[in-house]
């Protein structure tokens, strides 16, 4: 019998709400199959800064150390709350970049996934839906400006100004490449390269490995496509992408288009993996207004649960069923509030009730 | 009698085509005003730069002098085709950036707009579109990344490496913010202040002048919004959005996922505006997949003259005609090509037919 520590982090606003749902699949995943989850429930985000000063203290470093993997909820306040705490110890800067440096989780891999029968949820027509939409963006995670040097201060024509680093090496966009290559040759061997090279020379070089990469995949087709390109494309014919590989805040903003594009983002799971450590996490925020409302749907959690089946646990075939369980619930005509509007012929149930009929269908 | 002088500066791909249309809709509004226009041809991108071995030759910078206004066309190559130029000299770097800071344009309008009755140019669904979209992106045109230094090298450990800097002092900030303020002071009095202050610090001044800003424009309701945000809500409810004012990257991606939601690139037009000068130019880029083939839409060129007949020669009431005059084209039951699928009930009609009935409608 395998044994896995999974450390929970729970989050802030509907984390703890929608990652309840989640720990009760892992339960069922556990109950049947010849593995054991120790569950390592650990404070992160502005709960934890609140609690103890730190969005990310010692004792939740050490336990996420330990574990396995990690499943983490949303994290952050609205903007009138995160002002109550200082910038640098704000819960994405204090707790989810840290985390993100501290295990080196530089593959984000964010699915946007919407099979045809779920087209309802989406703002787009159905023609452009088609067959449905499955592409993977695969953001690079450690890089870029989110982790370059910044610079606050008044020059000398006494103005306030800000100064912020973008920096890529070699190694840092062949690692990423290698994923996206890797991702595609399993896939449909189609591979989107997004980037902005005719303004960012970040991008030129991008390119440049990515064509040297590209070499060991001779089987993988490239599209270069520029970001700006890419964020029409995505609502004019998403049908065209599989996979997509591109730098830290082109996935940002891409991804949560992604989202946009489902009709939510409460549609996006994600896997973030490093070389010795994982974690799972909804690409979207805590959703402060809806927070407590048990109205939240927990498909992001629960799909952070499958990839964490997938990716860390090498249980493919239990994440395929929990997959097939949230369509199945879908398929039923079942959905929570914030996916559907009222009157949409879908049967509103809760955070709770839509997490129990996950575990019935497994 | 007036007179204005205007450089047309037609470009690359699509751009003479639709250059020529919005040159006609020049020629009927001075007919029929007490106006002169002298239009001053010059060559400008890439064909600049294979004819004189500059895509923005000291020529063309003397008539953008002299001229009252300038109106450009798209400009650059398909992503292999700019292999033949030099990075440094490629259209976008080499004269599109020199003309954006030559002027200090820092104000991009970018108007995001479908009436109702043109949904079906939009790959998004009627209740989406409600009764319609009509929002403008105000984008910080001369800052950020975009003009950043930029540093490419082998760093100690042999890695070629690439570091370019985001920077923004607060007088720059200010200056956008007024204009967007302004903006939305004349329209819904709504302002959407786009940016991502949970990780980078320019966003945080960014906030920080707005929220100055803001005190001089009491009846002005702010909305703040993470980029990624917009994002998703730009294709989940794009109606809540009248103005929105961002950085000049965000501005690049969320104003093409713009012409996305409407349908395509096409139907985006802008204004740049600076303190002595002002050009004018579509959003897109020159598409030369279809050029020459007299299929372009030349709305957005055609667009673009509306927006300097208004902000360059104070006159309003000829840039609403020449609005009325495409949309009562499209009334008609006319496209081109590449905006409308065959079967779509629609009659096609090439660049120059349109540009026909745009005049004919005037
Ligand atoms: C919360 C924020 C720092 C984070 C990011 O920008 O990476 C989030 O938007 C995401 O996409 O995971
Ligand atoms: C051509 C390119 C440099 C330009 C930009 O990025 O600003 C274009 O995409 C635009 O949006 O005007």
């Amino acid at each position: 019998m395998k044994n896995y520590k999974i450390a929970i982090l729970a989050g802030d606003g509907i984390g703890p709400e929608i990652t309840a749902e989640a720990v009760k699949v892992l339960k069922v995943i556990e109950e049947r199959n010849d593995v054991s989850f120790e569950l390592l429930p650990a404070a992160f985000g502005a709960c934890a800064y609140f609690e103890s000063g730190s969005a990310f203290p010692h004792q939740t470093k050490a336990i996420c150390d330990e574990a396995d993997a990690i499943l983490k909820g949303p994290i952050g306040l609205s903007h009138e709350d995160s002002k109550r705490i200082p910038i640098d110890e704000q819960p994405e800067r204090g707790a989810l970049l840290p985390l993100r440096r501290r295990y080196n989780t530089y593959a984000n891999f964010r699915p946007v996934s919407l099979p045809k029968s779920l087209g309802h949820f989406s703002p787009l027509k159905a023609e452009v839906i088609g067959e449905g939409i499955d592409l993977v963006i695969v953001r690079e995670l450690v890089g870029g400006l989110y982790f370059g040097e910044k610079e606050m201060g008044v020059n000398d024509a006494g103005l306030r100004y800000v100064r912020e680093t973008l920096e890529y090496d070699e190694s840092q966009i062949r690692q990423i490449m290698q994923q996206a290559f890797k991702l595609a040759s399993k896939r449909r061997k189609l591979l989107h390269n997004i980037h902005k090279s005719n303004v960012l020379k970040s991008s030129v070089l991008w390119n440049e490995v990515m064509e040297e990469v590209a070499k060991d995949y001779p089987d993988v087709q490239v599209v270069n496509m520029l970001v700006d390109a890419a964020a029409t494309a995505l609502c004019l014919k998403p049908t065209q992408f599989d996979v997509m590989v591109m730098e830290n805040m082109f996935g940002d903003i891409l991804s949560d288009q992604g989202g946009g594009i489902l009709g939510s983002l409460g549609l996006m799971p994600s896997a973030c993996i490093g070389p010795d450590k994982a974690y799972y996490e909804p690409s979207h925020g805590s959703a402060p207004d809806i927070a407590g409302k048990n109205i939240a749907n927990p498909y992001s959690m629960i799909g952070s649960v499958a990839m964490m089946l997938e990716n860390s646990f090498d249980m493919e075939a239990e994440a395929k069923n929990v997959w097939a369980a949230m369509q199945g619930v879908f398929a039923d005509g079942y959905s929570t509030a914030d996916l559907s509007k009222p009157g949409s012929g879908v049967t509103m149930i809760s955070t709770v009730e839509f997490g129990d009929k996950v575990v019935e269908k497994l």
